[in-house]
């Protein structure tokens, strides 16, 4: 078969240089920013964001060259931050890094921004480093219409640990991301391909790059957030959307034996945006695909 | 008043090519490394090392030109490598790498080498990224003579948590480290200088970059390390130094009360060595210091 699809058009780079209110004002016509070769290397080999997992991220999808959920995503970019005790950040030059990183790239497709700050070099200047990425987001449609096999393992922390314990950053999305790459792996071996966090004390949390929905009889449920876990940006999207179709949305604790009695279970997340889980540790779980569809188109509908 | 020091000799950098047994065999002549400037960025901003903090890495002393303990790190190179899945490493490259960068450095002040693995690049060719800086170790004589103070924090986890639930890499020396810095932020707010992780059952397991040892009586204790913590390198030298000099050692599981009856207390670790505790979350430690100065002096003189 000949393959007649275009190229994949190449990663476009952003490095932002003004990251923090700290730094000194931009002048007339200074942007903060500059498009540099995504090609070539960028870091440091002593940025702690590199050698310690220091920093934070976002997430964002781009969808016919609108940035979906910037305004959400900047808002946690700036909790993480002050969970990490990093300085105040220049939203308004991430923001538009952002913008300029989904113009520059131009293509059709449904496009993935990555946007990270590090705490900067070691034994620097005390500067942040931080870019934006974008590139072509992977195919996700079969996961969207076919669904995922999901399986709970313990994430370890009971579900009021983010309280207790602040400096366990639970609840920020931090670049020290390995458990959630390890929980992947062990997915893969128990057969599935992706995981629902729970608490050692019984809750079900989220997953590891992913919000938890609940269908409930006629409720849509999410894990409250104040147990150390992300406020979902694509969940919020995805109630605002589900209360103009007229349901009951709520965030709630959820005890793990809630999840076999659900009606339907879905992850959603800003690259898939939304996937039902058809099987939860190997038993079948309900899939609702009319509305699945239904909620996929909407969300892909989304232009802010 | 004249500063009459020398300036301090810059980082050598090591980037190491063939990191697994998986890569192509090497040529005769050929080192799979090559020395480049530490001060040019060499890592892309989609390495998974830096994305995901999804690598593994060791900190290893330098005294006299001797790498200390160079066989102990590289097996816990590998066992962390097992950890997180990450393909068979080739250690005899990168003990060469490690060996290269003091020679190279050259200087006669005390060093310390951070060697790190990292997953590669996202959606790469699947090869690790790895490397090996060398720089000039940072002065801690005032801490090792006047002692540190110390909180206790909880870790969150239970003390068998790596047994229970291994895809949360308790034990493995992962890039994932921002709660090791978060919890020195905390230790900082509460006016101390470093901190002991306790299990949330009740043990004392680490310190975020250092073993803990105890004196009870004429028995010096280490916390066991089938608790997802590190087997310390330099804790192992400093109990074969200890048997050497009459002194019984032992690894146990150590309830939290422990502490606060024990003859003393000290954080070991390959920079700083060994350092006494002077207060625990504000309580007066007994401190042996004509003890600690011999047992400075024994780590010190390690030339293996």
């Amino acid at each position: 078969m000949t393959d007649t699809t275009t190229p994949t058009p190449p990663p476009v780079l952003v490095m932002i240089d003004r990251v923090t209110l700290d730094d000194p004002p931009l002048a007339p016509g200074e942007t903060g920013w500059r498009v540099v070769p995504a090609d070539e290397p960028q870091i440091d080999v002593a940025d702690l964001g590199l050698t310690r997992g220091d920093g934070i991220f976002e997430g964002l999808g781009v969808v016919g060259g609108a940035v979906q959920a910037l305004e959400p995503h900047l808002r946690r970019l700036a909790r993480s931050a002050a969970m990490l005790d990093l300085p105040a950040l220049d939203l308004d030059v991430i923001r538009s890094a952002c913008l300029e990183g989904a113009r520059r790239h131009g293509s059709d497709a449904p496009l993935l921004q990555k946007l990270v700050v590090t705490r900067g070099i070691e034994g620097g200047d005390g500067r942040p480093t931080a870019w934006v990425r974008t590139e072509v987001l992977p195919d996700h449609d079969a996961e969207r219409r076919d669904g995922i096999a999901v399986v709970t393992l313990d994430r370890g922390y009971r579900h009021d640990v983010a309280e207790t314990s602040p400096w366990l950053l639970q609840g920020a999305k931090t670049l020290s991301y390995a458990v959630n790459k390890a929980v992947l792996r062990e997915a893969a071996r128990r057969g599935a391909d992706d995981v629902v966090f729970v608490s050692s004390d019984g809750y079900a949390l989220e997953g590891p790059s992913a919000s938890l929905v609940l269908r409930l009889g006629d409720a849509f449920v999410t894990p409250r957030t104040d147990q150390g876990i992300l406020p979902g940006t694509t969940q919020a999207a995805l109630f605002e959307i589900l209360t103009e179709l007229g349901h009951a949305v709520s965030e709630e604790l959820v005890p793990i034996g809630q999840l076999s009695s659900a009606d339907a279970l879905w992850l959603v997340s800003s690259g898939r945006q939304i996937a039902p889980i058809t099987t939860l540790d190997g038993a079948a779980v309900p899939v609702d695909a009319a509305l699945t569809a239904q909620l996929v188109e909407a969300l892909e509908a989304r232009r802010r």
